[in-house]
């Protein structure tokens, strides 16, 4: 049995790991494009920013290593082909050249995305960067020297992070978002205005409803952006405008794509193609709020199909149920959560959705070190079931979006919310948590109406 | 329709203003026997830590702003007698001297709890107190001045918030007793050791194994603590043994106690006696893992059974479900957590019981603020039911308790804890939180054994 892994990041390696130790009698070979395997791409702000002191810390996992544990790893290495038929395919060693065919048993597609670079990006200007992999990070690392204003193209989350880190490394800083606000889909709009308000408030410029039109570059570095708003100066710039699945290698071996886009998989990562599984990034996953299969690209969704992959891929038998479209950020002292969906999300499917708003303290009123917190929390009106939460505060207090995500797993209603026996004690929240005062309303709200 | 409530705290105001709110026609009557209402007592620790300035700040409601709501309180009045057949209660204002007869239609006991005074403790040696209400809480501030040592005598929650808030004030504090570990119930040995380490790294003495004999005094104010290992210095003596349910109107009203000792009440409240309520402190309920009556006094409970009360009394309609024995506290810079059953709990119970122990970070490993957490997680072998769990770690980390919390309300296994889409960004945890990790482990040990 010879597994081949394509892709030794997240998906890629959780997988060979696993199918390892489920059939230690497999040969599990991993060909990984670029330099580096296994690293905490999330990570990469925070190195930039410099809280981590540097990118070889965001690596969990060795090439060396993982040989000694029996996996053949081979970094530099892409796969630029398969014949799913004969089972091979074909690889393209880029340090010595050179290409040769291998043969697969079982094959995993864990290519992950690319970043979107729009038409005005693709330049050979210097400053320019989008952020993805290691070698991105170490780019932009270099291209900190000197430069003293940086334009972020893209207000998702990883726009929102960088533009923390390069704030924290002394430039100024401007935002620029074609979207009406900032945090793309994730928040309703209410709560998009509060993570702005956090940007603003720190001194980084935010401009909403605007469009780069080009960039301009002097002596082959780029020096401003042109927008359908005037000119930005930018002495580096970040395009943080979205991802794409990669998934050529899957329509090369035949393998079916979803509405989406991304690779269609079942709960197992097979793909359509037999002998031939997807995991990471690049896949679809089922979400199960909406019962619809989403491409949804995060760090646990990934491992965590590489894991059901190489299970499956060993002779196992493992099953990835789906996400509830949990996520989570951090930008300068405000954190971000969501889980479900949001009253806009809802609405877009047509569900009869209804939200609550509720402000108040992450830890009991008197207690010190207590900040408020803001939650949105919404449902279903009739049947009462949980659709989702929003959840906006102290970093650390905006991880109980859990304990909604663990309702919505169980199909949870909004009365089941309200019933739980939540851990209370002044430094830690409210005695009505939150959620627990978000349930409440909303249970009124979704019951009469 | 005349509603009267015995007990201006937790239960009681909860149930007076919810009463009001349902059935606005309705006269509702509070008798409180001290000189507030309505405060959080939890908080008590931190104003005598100095954390929060003022013991007024814990005050959520007056009188005054009751009344104004149409709630007619009465502080420094005690309800000393009640006659069920006739419903009636007898009313003792402490202030003016003088008892009266009120009549009433519902009468909802929320008369809490009293702190055990053990034999020796029974004393007029000034500096020798116990901590229950703000009464308590102005004594111990006033025998701060001029004390250079003091002795918590328990090491439950209350006395482990007290040596901590203790030794802030500059005090020596040692901390006496008589079980093997501190924390009580609340965790299990190696859990238990962790908060004892925290409390000695920070200078407290901890003797554990260790019996009050009696209290020494010098012109009338104690001195030392005898023990059955020596006299222990102290100029300042809590006395947190534990508390014991309020029930002496309860039973003169001829409603059942239960089992635990504390007043048996159904899901809507209601005691043994027509037309008789209980709730809070002194009242039993459901543990929703176990099914059976326990008696655990804690905040959000009581609030809870009061509200539940409140409804049910003006003529609603609610139920109280029951808990899952959620409990969390913190020392110095340690928080401790537990849901559901520990290892020895479950033990006791005769289920077939397995946990695993887990120590992550509670951040991604590279972040900055990462900090160690430790996590035992219980469950059935065989069924693969998920029992519980403990945390111990920074105070922040360990309120992923209530995740664990959601999942056994729903009777979740351990396998649907691992499945949970758990919010994940390196400033909040690892790609796997270690709840994942811990139900991970487990998940093989219930399964295989």
């Amino acid at each position: 049995m010879r597994i081949v892994v394509v892709g030794g990041v997240a998906a890629g390696m959780s997988a060979a790991s696993r199918a390892r130790r489920h059939n230690p009698e497999a040969e599990v070979a991993v060909f990984e494009r670029g330099g580096e395997i296994s690293y905490g791409a999330c990570g990469l702000p925070y190195v930039i920013g410099g809280d981590v002191p540097d990118l070889g810390d965001l690596i969990a996992r060795t090439p060396e290593r993982m040989r000694g544990q029996g996996i053949d790893v081979r970094v530099r290495h892409e796969v630029t082909g398969v014949d799913a038929g004969a089972r091979t395919v074909t690889v393209l060693d880029r340090e010595a050249g050179g290409t040769r065919t291998e043969p697969y048993d079982r094959l995993l597609i864990a290519t992950g995305v690319n970043a979107v670079r729009p038409e005005w990006a693709r330049t050979d200007l210097r400053g320019v960067h989008v952020l993805r992999d290691l070698a991105d990070g170490r780019a932009i690392l270099a291209s900190l020297k000197g430069a003293t204003c940086a334009c972020i193209v893209g207000a998702g989350y990883i726009g929102l992070e960088m533009a923390e880190a390069l704030h924290s490394r002394g430039l100024r800083v401007t935002v620029l978002e074609k979207a009406p606000e900032v945090a793309g889909r994730m928040l309703d709009r209410a709560y998009q205005q509060r993570v702005r308000a956090e940007l603003e408030r720190h001194g980084v410029e935010v401009r909403c409803g605007t469009s780069v039109e080009e960039l301009v570059g002097e002596n082959g570095h780029v020096r401003a952006v042109q927008t359908d708003h005037g000119p930005v100066p930018a002495d580096l710039v970040i395009v943080a405008v979205g991802v794409k699945p990669n998934t050529a290698l899957a329509e090369a071996a035949g393998a079916r794509l979803g509405e989406t886009g991304a690779i269609a998989v079942n709960t197992r990562q097979e793909t359509s193609v037999d002998g031939v599984y997807a995991a990471g990034d690049n896949s679809e996953s089922l979400h199960c709020v909406t019962g619809q299969k989403v491409h949804i690209p995060l760090g646990l969704t990934a491992n965590r199909m590489g894991r059901v992959a190489g299970v499956n891929m060993a002779g196992g038998e493992a099953r990835f149920p789906g996400i509830v479209g949990t996520a989570i950020f951090k930008t300068f002292d405000l954190g971000a959560a969501r889980t479900g969906l949001t009253q806009t999300e809802a609405e877009g499917l047509g569900l009869d959705a209804v939200s609550v708003d509720v402000e108040s303290t992450d830890h009991a009123g008197y207690y010190p070190t207590a900040a408020p917190i803001f939650v949105r929390l919404t449902g279903e009106r009739g049947s009462g079931r949980l659709l989702g939460v929003q959840l906006v505060g102290q970093p650390a207090s905006v991880k109980r979006v859990d304990v909604v995500a663990a309702l919505l797993h169980q199909r949870g209603s909004v009365g089941d919310l309200f019933e739980l026996d939540l851990a209370y004690a002044p430094p830690f929240s409210s005695v009505w948590d939150v959620l627990l005062v978000a349930a409440d309303r909303l249970g009124r709200e979704v019951a009469g109406g």
